[in-house]
């Protein structure tokens, strides 16, 4: 059901261990994010780590946030060297820029990295029609763009993302959904609701859930 | 889990015996569409028909074209006397127009009833945000509006019009998914996923399809 699985090395005990130890089927994204983007990570040896683990074969993806690699542009080769492909994410947990900065955002990020990654919080309904768009017209001009509206309000723009051309979809596989952020999607519910949104003809049956189950792979047990 | 009924009157044998016939507990919307917007109503009686089926107790809306509405602007008045709201609608199967067209219409539908309803067809993924903008906007503006992005490409925007404000979904009852329009989603799938793309808090639940059923009363089965 899942296709990637996002490794929060900033909220995991001893990440580069964990990575070391893992031996599941599912290809990861290795995400360190700082506490200035709502990560856990301390600035020392962020980067560092997250190099270390773009090393090992089971992570095929690196998130690398905008700011951080417009910072120091150097990094995007340093890490495409060790063969992996680069998520480059912004996040606004406040507000949805104004069409012309997000379509600026996702330019910028896509000039960095193999895929777009924009997080964006909306303030009302409108927004998240805005943040779709972008996303529309991003895909369009042929970039490979995944694209959020966050919070309750947005939630149904995980599921709807992909026919817009989103890339990627978040979905927690945390057993307690206390620890899911305002609407994230749990993956087994997501992954029925983009199964049934898809453009197909519809066939008159009654929902049938995707039962088989995704759990967090133990060598990947997060800390909290 | 169907809160109204259309009873699309062009489409039965005998409409106005069904409607007298008809004791089941859900309010009627009565459509009786003419031949040039997709119905199958000749012109002759159209009118009286839906005149006379205005005046059943069970029928609580009438469904009528802006088009005829705004050639013949007394229908309006003479339609509220038998104590009936009024759903003025739009279609366009070609295209969906641009957005200061379509507001223009939707204010125009209002102007003369209850619930302005456009049913627009997209040429692409950009035309169904133009037709949540519209129906989001419009319902800023305290218009009671139902919109509709039709065919397959349109399809999930009968699932999450809600959330933009849109007033009416529409389902079909038939058995025969055959005779489903493209786009179109069965009531109970309808429902299901509008249920889970509601703004709540998500609550982890594997999907809880709604299996309760409802099926076409008896009296007002269609003729094909």
């Amino acid at each position: 059901m899942a296709d990637l699985i996002e490794f929060r090395m900033d909220k995991a005990d001893d990440p580069l261990e964990q990575l070391a130890a893992y031996d599941g089927e599912l290809p990861i994204i290795a995400t360190n994010r700082a506490r200035w983007f709502g990560g856990k990570a301390s600035d020392t040896g962020r980067l560092d780590d997250l190099f270390s683990a773009s090393r090992y074969d089971a992570v095929e993806f690196v998130d690398i946030e905008l700011e951080t690699v417009r910072a120091k542009e150097w990094l995007a080769h340093e890490f495409r060297e060790n063969d992996v492909q680069l998520i480059i994410s912004h996040h606004d947990f406040e507000e949805t820029p104004d069409r012309d900065v997000l379509d600026a955002i996702i330019e910028q990020c896509a000039e960095f990295g193999d895929i777009a990654k924009v997080a964006v919080f909306p303030q009302n309904q409108r927004d998240t029609l805005t943040l779709l768009e972008a996303v529309n017209d991003a895909t369009n001009r042929g970039i490979d763009v995944a694209g959020i509206s966050m919070g309750e309000i947005g939630s149904h723009t995980r599921v709807i993302g992909h026919l817009y051309g989103s890339k990627l979809g978040y979905a927690p596989l945390l057993a307690d959904d206390n620890d899911y952020a305002p609407g994230q999607i749990p993956l087994e519910k997501l992954a029925s609701l983009i199964e049934l949104t898809k453009n197909e003809h519809v066939d008159g049956q009654v929902i049938d859930t995707i039962r088989s189950e995704v759990s967090v792979p133990k060598e990947l047990t997060l800390s909290d």
